[in-house]
Parts: C-alpha cells; structure tokens; sequence
C-alpha cells in the first residue's frame, strides 16, 4: 500500500504524459520525469494521500475513469511521492482506523506525479511515529533520534512532529499577542557584539573582518539599552549563542530566546507579575487553540495535562530549601540548586500544590550575576527569579541594577574588568528607570508543555557541540 | 528650562527624601541618591516632562503645594532624568507649541527624582530632532550619525527614533499577521551553520568547539527544507549575517530578515502574488496604524507619501531594460542592474505608473544563484524576480529548482563543488513540491517607507565593517 505525499486536486492543465498507447484513460495520469515501473497485477490499488498532519485514503479502480494500465502506474508510486489528484470523495461503510479522514475515501479519476521519491527512504514515516514503549513491548521498529535528526526533512512530516512545530510557533504567537496587548513594544538586537557579556565565558568567537567578535550569549544589554531609550517595555524574539560543551537532554549550543524587559515604578513584582501573566497566557492560549495538537502528540508521548494556577504560585528560595531539606536533602542557604534537586522540587510543589508551573523568586545573592539587584533587606538576598515547568527551569530573571555607582561596586566585587563593561555601565548615566525581565527558552516550553524529554525533538534543526547539520 | 524624562504619577509609597528641616513641603519632593545643587532663584520653574514619544509642560510654582525650596530643587533638576510626579492637569489659554501635549500643563504638586542623570548629555535631544536643512539655513546644531550611534541610548530617545522603531515592531507584526492569516507557519532556522550556504564568499567564521562553522546568509536552506517537510508555507524573521566590506547608505553586515517560502501548485506567480500582497498589506496597515509615526519622522525628514498600486505593477526584465535604453542607458541584455541604474528605473517607473512600488521578474538566468528555475520558455530567463521600493531593492526571490537531477546539473554549470552541496541537492530527493520564497529586509522596508536615506536610521544598533558597537 504505497503512501503518497499530498493529496491536491487538478485542474484542466496540459502535462506531458508517459506514452500509453491505446490507453482510453491517457489523459488521466502521468510523470513528469520517467520512472521505471515495476509489472503488479490487480484492478484495484489503495493510497494513503497526506497533507500536513492529515491523511485520507484514496482508490484507482478498473473502471470509467481509470485502465488497468493506470492502476498499475498508481500501484507504483514510491512512497513520499507528490502527487497531484482528482477524484470523487465518498463516504465509507466502516470507519477507515489508519486515517485521520475516517468516513471518507477518496475515488480517485486522474493522477499525476508532481515530485517522486527515491525508492528507498532512510527512515519508514510509520516507524518515526510508533510509541517507543509500542517498539519495545511489541518488537517492531522505532526510528532513534540521531537518524531522525540526520533525515529531519523526513522526520518533520509525521504527524507528531507537524503537531510539535504548529504548537511552537503558536507559542510565539501567543507571547507577542499577549505582550502586544500589554504595550510592549517588539525590538531586534544584534547577535554580532564586540565584546562578550558576562565575562567571557562560553562564548563563541567570530572572525569578523580583520578583528574578532562574539555571539551574544542574551539579548540583556540591548532590551536593558532600550528600556534606558523610553521603550518602557520591550520584547524581542531571536537566537541565542551558548558555546557550553553541555550534551544533555535540555541544552543547545543555539537556542531562541523569548525576552522581555520592563520599566516598573515600585516594585520588580510588578515584572515577575507581568512575565507569570504572559506564561499563563501562552499555557491557555495553547491548551484552548492547539488541543488538537496536543493530542497527536500524546499518542505517541503520552503525558499528564499541563497544570497551572492563577494567579501563579510564587515560592521564595528559603521555602524551598525548607521543603527539599524536609525531603532529606543537604543544602547550604547560598548554594544553587543543583539539576537533581530542581527536579525533586518540582515533584514536592506538584504534590503540595498542584501546579506544573511556578515562581522561585529571592535567590541567593552570591549565585547570580553581578548585574543583579541586591534585596534592600536582606543582603545575602537579591531580587531574581527563576520559572519552573515541570521541575526543570524555562525563564531566568531579575531585576538590574539600574545606578552605575552601585553596578560599578558589585562588578568589582565580582572580580569583572571594568573597561570591558565600561560601555553598559555608561548606559545608566543618563536616567535610567528601575527595571527588570528575563529570557525564556522556547525549545525548553515546548518541550516541558508537551512533556517531551529531549529540547532536541522540539528544536527544527538543533544545534549542540556534536550536532552542526542539517 | 529643565526636561525631565518621564512622568509618572506617584501613590502613596514611603521614599527617602532630602533632608530640608523646617520646610513644610520635605515630603513632597526629593532624590534616593545625593545630587549636589546650585543656587537659583525665582518663585516658579517650568519643567518638560517627556514619556516616550508625547511631552507635557509642567510647572513647579511657590504656593500651597511647593515652597520655595521646592521650586529650586525643581529647577535643578538634571536634564534626561526620571521624575516621579504627582499634580494637578490644567488647562492653558495659549497653546504650548514646543510640546506634543499643547492645550494643557500639569501644575506638579509632588516631585521626586527616581535616576539623575549626569548634568553633562553627549548630545541634546533638541539638536537631534533638528532637520538637517533648519540646521545648514539657520546655523543651528545639529547631530552627526556617527555621534548618534555612539551615544544610542539618548538618541532613539527622540520622537523621531521612537515612531521610526514603533513602526518597524509594526512593519513585523504587519508581516506576520498577514501570513498567519493567509495559512503559513512560523519556523525558527539555525544561524550557525556547518557549510558556508552560496559558495563561501561573504560569510562570517565561527570558532566551534574545535572546529570551524559559519553564520547564514539566509535561512533559505532551511526554508525550503521546511517545504519539503510538509509545512506547505512557512515565514520567519530572524537575523541575516553578510561579510560584505561595503559601507554603502544600505548594506549592513547583519539586518533582519523577513523570510517567505511556500509551494505552489501550477506557476511561481502564485509566490509572487502572495508576497506582493503582503507587502501591500503592510503598507495599508502602516498607512492606517502608524500615521501619527509617519508624520513625526516627516517634520524631521520631509518625504513624499509612499505610494503601490493594487494589484501590484509587475515590468518583466526585459520592458525595463527597455525603459533604461529609451533613456540612454546602454545595456546588455543579461547584465545586471546597476545601483544608479535601479534607481534610475525607480524613477522611470514612478513618473510612468505613479507608484513607488513594483516588481520586476524574469532576471536572466545568468546573473542569479545556480538553484534558481530556468524559465521553461526562454533559456536565458529565469523565474526570479526582485521587488523594489522608491527605486531600491528590498527583496529578492525565485521559483527553486526542487528537482534533485536539474539543480545538480545547474550547480556543475556554476562550477560549484556537488560534495559541499550534497546536503542541500538531498533534500529534495524523497518527495518535494514546486516552491519559491524570498527575503525582505526589514530595516530597508522601513527606511524607503519613511523616505529615510541611511539604513542606519532603521538600525538600533547597526552593524557595519566599521561599527560593533553599542
């Protein structure tokens, strides 16, 4: 039962045929460029025709509209081929299981082959959509995730994946809306800098002309730059470059960034309000516009509902550490939270509070960068926050010290080379309003949305230290 | 007179105040850090309270509300600061023609400063919203663009770089509604990329890991894979990278792109078409939404309305060529179109068909990349075209070769390596449909829209072979 790429209806259009004497039904079916077929017998052949994410079966019978010459051009059709149909749809007796059009089937009266694929696929579409626990229980193949990213123009067309990429670009969709809807206005920062951010580290190097430049590792400095030039509330949707050697299951070498930064008047809660908001607007736009996908990709990952709350929980660190020491864990008041321990602390605030989402907001001062915002009442304190979707970390933020005398004093603190940051301190100097945001990883939220286990199954082409192609 | 740069109104919140013993109005004025004032007199001071594109006058005066310490530390008051103020709106007889804000003042009744800025600005607001020809005819400062783009975050301050930034986030969100609307999907497309894209000319090198990489030119690769995975029509807009060494009014070492690649089903005039029409529905849109912005950038650099047709003009290559020889140009009928010679057409056109908007399809063949589609029934054409506006190239596009036999054939022509293009030709071997695309750059859109002159205006922080920074 060959499968077949697209399903799309033809008009009077003159082709070039293949040369079928005496054929009635000539006209009806051809190639462009020559094939070599195979001899089959049969009056009948079924195709499975496909478009996007939906599938519809279609038959070329012996009859009025086609030859047996025709069945059998039909009958052999490489699998993926594109081709272009005309037919009558007709409602079936017993539902067709195999096909997302399952009343339906389509008679097909002309066929012709816009684009054939090689005979021989590097990877079967139904193998690339089978449960994994469906292979391993039943012995029937799986397609493994180095072969489905080196033949990812293959891999994108299951119905899975189809799901997985509609849903991330609602995703963007739903965060410019909501932040449109809020005032912000969308900027576009360089990615080519001409010096590394935060210090140097994991930083990849450009040849740039007769000089050296990097890769911004954040858009922060320019969104904090136009929060400084009146934009009051900005957001940006663009790569972002991170040249850590990491080969696990959440890390990218280049990722897209999702940022947003906000002048407030009294307190950064106003931003880490305004940030939570955009987040359960993106989990409600997706669970409302997107169910659809949401449940072709379950079929084959299966996953719990996402849940959140409104408004969102907020958690301060030391709750936290109160709950994972509960737990028997041994932690120091101004140690990080390590990946095992994030995760265990997403399992505790799931079954304490319900939710797959929250706020970790006060985190140690000592562990975050030197830009950000001390807490005015507790100095071992600063005012940043990290998001949580189930257990693992989506969005980092703070508020930025926005006073170049006190950013000045932290960043020697930090040991930082004044003149390498001389030009963002100077960005202050000139009135700068209190302001605050953070950068949320878009691979990251489809992933964790869906609840995926690999940011490698929701990035179109990823890139990690081993991976550069396709 | 003292500009401030923002009003805000200010709630009842405790600040920490100057201490000014025995003056009955301490709690209603003040700055969180110390700033050293000089001596004024007078029982009122005027203040011009900016935020963002609108400005307000405002007024401290000796009185109920203010003493007279009050009004001196009012006055004070570094220009380009940030005020919190509280106070009452008034009606003014005689309108205030400086201000955006012209039929009332706002009688401050509470101040405080939130940053100071530092008394001595790189450059004056006022200067740098001067029109060029007030500044040559009266003598008047005004502000160089290298000085403009050192000194950023006080130069996109003006009303002028506000309205040109806000209708850039327009000129986006424009694209994107319209393509959202008419069916195509959002992709994200990796910038670093394993094999230089077009033959290895103009691109930049990255340091990978121990290896090298390079940064695209152009997500079209990735489009097209996107296109032969199904997802029928697809956009994105991401950053472009070209390490061209031409500092020319509208080249840039890396803009935005605005990219589109669908399949058609019967003739690339299809793709034209709907990029056409979504370069005309950003024009209304912008014409519709945007005209407070457009009449701001006019008062500093007058310009005629922009003006399209519908449907777009379509000229084939050779009526055009045709057009430039009737004015004297001597050209050969495969060449390629000058810089003088696109804008001599511009104006061609312009007095023909009174529009600043048009296409111009057909390229020969030989002055386009070795994947664009022969034109069937002329072996010197191609199906390629490039879309102009006042007389400038802003996109350029083509029906792709998607057969995998033709498109290694035109590379052996080109003389191009097929091993460094192997990836690339393999994409379309299982099955691709006929497609085209193009990419529009975003800061020239906006540039030749608002009639500016240097691609720099619509760059916030452009990039150049001699500008990395801010």
């Amino acid at each position: 039962m060959p499968s077949a790429n697209a399903s799309r209806k033809t008009q009077e259009k003159p082709r070039e045929v293949m040369d079928a004497a005496e054929d009635f039904a000539k006209e009806r079916y051809g190639v462009s460029s020559m094939i070599q077929s195979q001899e089959k017998s049969g009056k009948q052949c079924f195709l499975v025709l496909r478009q996007q994410q939906f599938n519809v079966q279609a038959l070329v019978a012996v009859g009025d509209h086609a030859s047996k010459q025709m069945v059998k051009f039909a009958a052999n059709i490489n699998k993926e081929s594109i081709v272009d149909v005309e037919g009558v749809v007709r409602k079936v007796n017993q539902k067709i299981g195999s096909c997302t059009q399952q009343d339906v089937e389509l008679h097909i009266q002309k066929i012709y082959v816009i684009s054939l694929a090689e005979p021989r696929l590097p990877l079967q579409l139904d193998d690339a959509i089978r449960p994994e626990i469906e292979g391993e229980e039943e012995g029937r193949a799986t397609v493994n995730q180095d072969t489905r990213l080196d033949n990812r123009v293959i891999d994108l067309r299951t119905s899975t994946s189809q799901a997985i990429f509609r849903l991330q670009s609602g995703i963007c969709h739903l965060f410019r809306e909501t932040l449109v809807n809020k005032g912000f206005v969308e900027i576009q920062t360089p990615k080519i800098i001409s010096a590394a951010s935060e210090g140097g580290a994991n930083v990849f190097t450009v040849s740039y002309f007769k000089n050296n430049a990097y890769l911004a590792q954040s858009p922060q400095l320019y969104k904090q730059m136009c929060i400084c030039a009146d934009f009051e509330k900005v957001f940006c949707i663009g790569p972002v470059f991170r040249a850590e050697d990491s080969n696990t299951h959440r890390h990218l070498t280049e990722f897209v960034g999702l940022d947003i930064e906000m002048a407030f008047n009294y307190h950064y809660h106003e931003v880490v309000e305004e940030i939570a908001d955009t987040l359960v607007q993106i989990f409600k736009g997706l669970q409302e516009r997107f169910q659809t996908e949401i449940q072709t990709v379950s079929k084959q990952f299966p996953c719990e509902p996402f849940k959140f709350l409104e408004p969102t929980l907020r958690l301060e660190y030391c709750e936290a550490l109160a709950m994972l020491r509960e737990a028997g864990i041994e932690m120091g008041d101004e140690e990080d939270l390590s990946t095992p321990n994030e995760k265990l602390l997403g399992r505790l605030v799931k079954e304490k509070y319900d939710t797959d989402f929250y706020i970790l907001d006060k985190y140690p001062l000592a562990v975050r960068p030197f830009y950000t915002m001390p807490d005015p009442r507790n100095s071992k304190q600063s005012n940043s926050y990290d998001m949580f979707m189930r257990g693992e970390e989506i969005l980092s933020g703070a508020q930025r010290i926005h006073d170049p005398q006190l950013l000045t004093e932290r960043a020697l603190h930090h040991g930082i080379d004044l003149e390498k940051i001389k030009a963002y301190i100077d960005s202050f100097r000139f009135g700068a309003p209190p302001h605050g945001g953070g950068g949320i990883g878009l691979e990251r939220v489809t992933m964790l949305f869906l609840g995926l286990h690999n940011v490698r199954q929701t990035s179109m082409f990823p890139r990690d230290p081993k991976r550069l192609t396709p």
